[in-house]
């Protein structure tokens, strides 16, 4: 509790905005984002508010900070699978990338399913992307995807999120969760096991 | 703009009281329950602030009378497939009662969907039940389920409940909703469709 923005602003201020994050996603999971404090932030790493404020002027940008290496790998992700010349390519590379971006950010997943005033309010004000969410179901569902389809594209993608934020499963190493989260994905999208 | 805790408490209680209860859904599913206040919910009425009072004193009873019905339906639910001699007939059966009540209770899905806090504040604190969530999960993993089961499981419940309450999916009909929430638990559980 003893290094204030004197300490901040000399050398390692990366540092302490990964820090910062890291400890601001820990407290928005255990607290909410409404109830968590910048104060809070601030005592939790053992800094003054004045040295949080360095940094980010609102709670809100904090909570953009967050979630951006998230939003930016799903993201790339959509792109990447927007430009697989056939459909069932087109849904696997999604789907594939979609379980992987869960797994990899679990925290922020659970977060996110916990609290999804958070993930409208950042998604809006990230990158200006409003239908972020939508450009991942227009894939799954393909032009021809009748309601059918579309009932089973927004199950898989709630699913796997939910299901891989959830603390049941946050013992399951990486490789595991993601296994059985692609399985939930093939089910309902009728994909077939990749041969890899 | 003129009913007071007078009016109230002549006559229709028990019709201000369900008005009440139905504002205070529309309200909580706009704002959240953090962003509702009874003033609003008293404005949204007609009736003063003191006439809330009179039927609640707190909003954490509102939310919770509000998510009631579909609470104790759902417990119902669970206590039939319990019941269930196979344990193919219990997950039958829990799913399509599962179903039954997010279709039936839309507007309120869609408050649980939108702010889990509410979900677990309601279910810890009604009927002293803090493992409701569990219970159905339990039957449809059953005793031999490995982690492939438990992921379909928690995925086919998340991903029902979430879809079931989405706003895209707000202006299916009932049967229509009904139809295509239970083909994706069928897939996700591995049951075939019954021939009812």
């Amino acid at each position: 509790m003893t290094a204030g923005p004197a300490t901040v602003s000399t050398g390692g201020q990366e540092d302490t905005r990964t820090r910062l994050l890291g400890t601001a996603l820990r407290l928005f999971t255990e607290h909410g984002v409404e109830g968590t404090s910048l104060q809070m932030i601030a005592d939790a790493l053992g800094v003054t508010k004045a040295a949080v404020y360095y940094h980010f002027k609102t709670k809100n940008e904090i909570a953009e900070a967050v979630a951006e290496p998230g939003l930016k790998e799903l993201n790339e992700v959509v792109e990447e699978a927007t430009r697989q010349r056939r459909r069932g390519q087109q849904v696997d590379h999604l789907l594939t990338g979609f379980v992987d971006v869960v797994v990899h950010h679990r925290a922020l997943i659970a977060l996110f399913n916990r609290d999804h005033g958070v993930l409208r309010s950042v998604t809006k004000s990230w990158a200006g992307e409003e239908n972020f969410g939508e450009r991942i179901l227009e894939i799954l569902i393909g032009p021809d995807g009748d309601v059918n389809r579309a009932v089973a594209a927004h199950a898989a993608i709630a699913g796997i999120a939910l299901t891989g934020g959830a603390p049941e499963f946050a013992e399951l190493d990486d490789d595991t969760l993601r296994e059985h989260l692609l399985d939930v994905g093939r089910k309902l999208l009728g994909r077939p096991r990749r041969v890899s």
